[in-house]
């Protein structure tokens, strides 16, 4: 059924017709943001924008938080010698970094970068914090402001030359605490993402596409509308490289001086994107009541009498406030048709429609934003009815993003099959030039294996070995 | 009595007699912030300390959206056409400001500079949101990270290269509105340090020492344990000065075009300096209740049952955290004095000592952190007692420290009479030469005129003239 829907929305739907064009102006249209910042790549967040960016930092920081992580907030510029150390990482950044060479009136002896991440600032430092065994596992992050040299084109919330930024950063006494460590951020990325309503693949990446200076890296990739994938979140293996370069070490138990293992969690604004990219419809966003900047809106409409109207809309509001809901009432001068209009395209979850039919009979008009469905509540059933209201579109805009994206996978025989805008999947028979030969031919990037082992055996889509190796390949935003 | 005490607080106290190697020892000691990063003037944020400030920020954030502010994030780079519009402003900062010239292998055509605060990247947008007298006023706020090219030594939280900024902007209609603002933001300021226990005086700054590009400035002075003063916030006054530069405009009622009146108001992370000074003493930090990072620790005392024991701190604690207080249980392997060494030092508001005699008795032995006040508690009374000793120490901590600030304040007739470190307030003619030649002859700065006037009739302390302006004087951090 959800795949039919799916086909039978895309025929009809600007959003699947010309996703980049709905994409760049709904994100406007609706508030999250402004784009006429006078520098290219760097985009203002309106309040409705930053409401739902630090709506998704909370659940993120319950989330870890819970986990034993701890915040902290290191200095944005970093020493170009503390940058230089790890050749990978370097390799990886250096024709994306932003650098200051000049304060007030004077050229800086030492150019200062802008971080990209922040390997680079705080790798230095661990080493002054882990001394011995009892100082692992170290497990910190921060929320902050990064900075990259994008030369592709730059695209609101998905491709920014500044963007605002998670980052998680471990130190474990053995390799198997850091292999555990992903298992756990794995589990972070998968109970996050039934907030946000966003399922998404967990696949290691190719050597060749891992993070620079990772002994390997899991992409979390999303389905956009387009068909291709949008990278949500980077979860990496560091092993010692980092702590070799940065010579991060640790006293054991017998007293001998070892090198820590590290691991990384990623996610940016990218977020956003994509929750915009996968729930909006022709008529704008769609937010999970979740991380909704305002859950509920209640639109007085007003013929008859004002003042109780109003009052019967105040005291409901109050009533909401009280449950910790998000809620305003849209008492403006335009017309129940533009109200509704403005409450759709800014995706709030729930509108409650009030007239005086609503207060005679003491009821509301509920009417759901993601489904349409609009439906008489009493007054009094209203608490639990937006209680259940919300835990039903939390399940079920996650059920129907995911049949989107299992609907869109297809597995395949032979490189020759590939000629849609959506996910294949077939088997590779693991040699580095064949992966590279694929990606070539088929103009699509391999997104990689699935972290969790899937039992494939076939053979490799390209040259036809038999393999137990299966890859994900897609156009990626 | 406050007078008295103070006094002798101060002979006996190495806060009061060496201020400066007492507070840069504290804030590592304590673990609010490591100052090993290899960049001059930034510093690292911990765990600890970085509580402190998102809980000061969240104080911050519910009182300026009580007054209708909205939070926005604007990007931290701003072109340098942008920045050179209002020559007070460049004037102001120009020698203070880093830049940005070089992004991968290029050199940028247009250099970027980092905010040291955000009028130059704000207020070309401005005009694109306030078309008409009905999207006025404007209110906005963000908290980002800041930088300012400082060449006075630096000092943790008090004077940084990078450091977390409050920034509120606003847009009036008219000179009222923003007259009006001032008086809300003075508002605000009140209701905050009352959470932060921080007196100061409200100051209006001299012409010479106003915000670059300002009408006028608003100080709010803290008094530090040196008898100098600590700028914590300032609120300005910018008329059309900003709307002229950057051409601001609204269509007022009658359809005529007028530059908006502007104010801001900053604070930055000195709030928490402030507080280490204000409170601290010399055990270590004290912090109030209301922002404490952690507002009670448990400290089991085991010799006998340790089982009992825990049950019942585990049983307390989670009656606590019930009740949305932040609260841990140190149940490391240190000996009870270590423990409570550490608790003193953090400044946590109330410890809890736990042994076998509280457990058979059913009560809890209750430490005030701030007087050192001891007392048995029963179990059942424990969450009032806390509730209870949380209030009074908020009101107390805001008195004493009120108590210091105007028992070092002295009235003064003649400049000659200025010899101590602390607060000097007199008669001033109000002309600039007279103004500058006090504060070089005094080597002190003139803080400013009383935002709220105080009825002075008298002489200046220089000329002898007769005025009716009172001016207050002293060293400055």
């Amino acid at each position: 059924m959800g795949k039919e829907k799916d086909k039978s929305n895309e025929g009809a739907s600007e959003k699947y017709e010309n996703f980049n064009e709905w994409y760049n102006e709904i994100v406007e249209e609706a508030g999250l943001c402004d784009k006429r910042y006078p520098v290219k790549g760097m985009n203002i967040w309106t309040p409705y924008g930053w409401k739902l960016m630090q709506n998704i930092d909370s659940e993120t920081r319950k989330l870890v938080n819970a986990t034993d992580h701890q915040e902290v907030k290191f200095p944005l510029l970093v020493p170009q010698k503390e940058f230089e150390k790890e050749a990978d990482h370097i390799a990886g950044f250096e024709d994306e970094v932003y650098w200051v060479t000049r304060a007030g009136r004077n050229e800086l002896d030492i150019p200062l970068l802008l971080r990209p991440t922040s390997e680079t600032a705080m790798y230095p430092i661990f080493d002054l914090w882990v001394r011995s065994h009892a100082d692992l596992p170290l497990k910190i992050y921060q929320m902050v402001n990064v900075f990259r040299y994008e030369t592709k084109q730059t695209k609101a919330f998905m491709r920014m030359r500044e963007f605002h930024f998670f980052e998680a950063h471990t130190c474990h006494a053995t390799e198997e605490g850091a292999e555990r460590q992903i298992e756990e951020d794995l589990e972070i990325m998968e109970k996050l993402s039934k907030r946000l309503c966003m399922p998404y693949l967990s696949l290691v990446r190719t050597d060749w596409d891992k993070f620079p200076g990772a002994e390997y890296s899991v992409g979390a990739d999303s389905l956009m509308p387009t068909g291709r994938t949008l990278q949500m979140a980077g979860i990496h293996q560091y092993k010692t490289n980092f702590s070799k370069a940065y010579d991060i070490t640790f006293e054991d138990e017998e007293g001998e001086h070892k090198n820590v293992y590290q691991t990384t969690y990623g996610m940016a604004e990218r977020l956003v994107g994509a929750i915009v990219a996968i729930h909006g419809d022709d008529k704008g966003l769609v937010f999970p009541p979740d991380i909704a900047p305002l859950q509920v809106r209640i639109i007085p409409i007003i013929y008859g009498d004002e003042e109780k109207i109003m009052d019967y809309c105040l005291d409901i509001k109050e009533s909401l406030e009280r449950l910790g809901i998000e809620v305003d009432i849209d008492d403006s001068d335009e017309r129940p048709g533009s109200k509704f209009y403005e409450a759709e395209m800014k995706g709030i979850p729930v509108r409650l429609d009030i007239g005086s039919d609503e207060v005679d009979q003491k009821t509301v008009t509920l009417v759901r934003r993601d489904t349409g469905e609009k439906r008489t509540v009493d007054r009094e059933e209203l608490l639990d009815e937006i209680s259940s209201t919300f835990k039903a579109m939390q399940e079920e805009m996650y059920e129907k993003a995911e049949e989107e994206l299992e609907s869109n996978i297809e597995d395949i025989e032979d490189i020759s099959e590939i000629q849609k805008e959506k996910i294949y999947r077939g088997g590779w028979c693991g040699e580095e030039a064949c992966g590279q030969e694929i990606e070539d031919i088929t103009e699509r990037d391999i997104l990689g294996t699935p972290f969790d082992e899937e039992g494939f055996e076939g053979k490799c889509i390209n040259c036809d070995e038999n393999t137990e190796t299966v890859i994900y390949l897609s156009k990626t935003h």
